[in-house]
């Protein structure tokens, strides 16, 4: 079983057609929405904490995240993130050596282009099938650790260190 | 480097406007569009054949998939494929030990729910990562040996026996 | 108040999963949708009748349409029908005189192309607003009397005769 | 003919994948994508003017809109326009007589709701059809002269006031 714990980001972003702007909900529907359509035999759980962009969290937001992994008792489990601040997370809980972690996101809200956020979470979903325990980044195609995978920010775009 | 071969199925079907009905093109027109927007930092290669609903699949088809998989160099193939018999082309295929390949398709066109055919296309793509050699099936969230992947046919949905 | 009346064909058209093929529904889902997600302030009625693609369409389907027309105490009535016969139907009833009825439909079904879709309908809705009673065909753009409308059926598009 | 004026608003607005900001683009692409999905037999022309939030529209900017319709020959014109001053910029325009114009947008941009965005834009076709000549706003199903049209800026809904 995975257990999947949405952090907010862009991955989440809606937009608020009264005040004009994307906003980071406090659910988790487009998760909820991609799962409906594509994960139909398998059982998984939700986590949703702090539902913020990544570039707002705090010290505390990544004590509530490390605290949270280590109070669930599967070993598979799947982190929404914002990107800008995604692998400074990974490092912050890089003392939890028991499980398989995989963070994942999107670089476009899943309102605005579904197939981008469907294709991140399914490769963090297909890569943690069987790998091991480990803190990984699944972004844009590439998937490894979190170590060897960086954003390139001019682009917008995830990409492997060779 | 993931070479895909696409063979046809529901998974790129198109409305044809003038004659009214679904068709399964001689293109990959839909496996260019998820891969468009998603795969961004990635080589790949995508070789077409067959084009059909995986139900007029002949003997002689199969020893076509057989072959093309034989002389392709690369080791990670994904192979698009009708849901009907795409068990029966898995086992097929079998004699096959060198390589890593997975099956996936779709219940319904990427033309019609983008998400499902995203979903189980990265599914594959993320499984085929850190797998050994074997032919695997990847649908629905599930993905393992062909050999323990069934279809539902009363529901429309692929499972994994246990 | 506009009185919508759906009979079914391609606009409503809806892909079975477990089937594999495009049907038309029983039920208005699809014009529902639309309306949910564009038309905010006003009232409307939709009755649902005949559910069939048009080419089906039976002479006791037609005198069906024309006495559902006429129990109807709406004077602006939009009427979503299939595009083979749509023009056939509009002058089966073309002895109602005092009413304001557009005929719309669709090329490609709701669900895999919704801006056709939307586009014809509310190109009727635009257009009852404010014409004279009579009978008219809103489709591709070309919206006037049904005698002056005509669907190309070489290339799956309606033009308007000069 | 109709003659389309592009002035940016929510209608346009687009993801910028590297700033994480929706953005004005100065182009018409949404209306584009709409018109190639759905206007096949008609001819049209657009000019694209202004390309911002219609909150920062200046007095000079609504000077422009009025001189670029009056150097249009054609009469009927439909207006791309941000919704929040869309009313304010219909008023500047109402010395011209002799011209058939309708201003529309959409509450979201048509990247995110492609529904509402296509409806209020075939909303003004449809109408533009045989109204007389006047300045007119269709909006989330409701069209009239621009004096009769509000938007509800609490519940961000326009409606005609009775």
């Amino acid at each position: 079983m995975i257990h999947f714990i949405n952090t907010g980001g862009t991955f989440n972003k809606r937009y608020n057609r009264v005040k004009g702007t994307l906003e980071v909900p406090l659910d988790y529907e487009a998760l909820s929405e991609i799962l409906k359509n594509s994960l139909f035999n398998q059982k998984y759980k939700i986590t949703q904490i702090i539902s913020k962009d990544s570039l707002e969290f705090t010290k505390n937001d990544r004590k509530l995240l490390q605290k949270t992994i280590q109070n669930i008792k599967e070993d598979k489990i799947i982190i929404i993130h914002g990107t800008d601040t995604m692998k400074k997370s990974a490092k912050f809980i890089s003392e939890i050596k028991d499980k398989k972690i995989v963070f994942c996101g999107a670089m476009k809200p899943y309102e605005i282009n579904s197939v981008e956020a469907t294709a991140n979470l399914f490769l963090a979903i297909g890569f943690i099938e069987n790998s091991k325990n480990g803190i990984y980044i699944a972004m844009n195609g590439v998937v490894d650790s979190y170590k060897k995978i960086e954003k390139d920010y001019k682009n917008g775009i995830f990409y492997k260190k060779i």
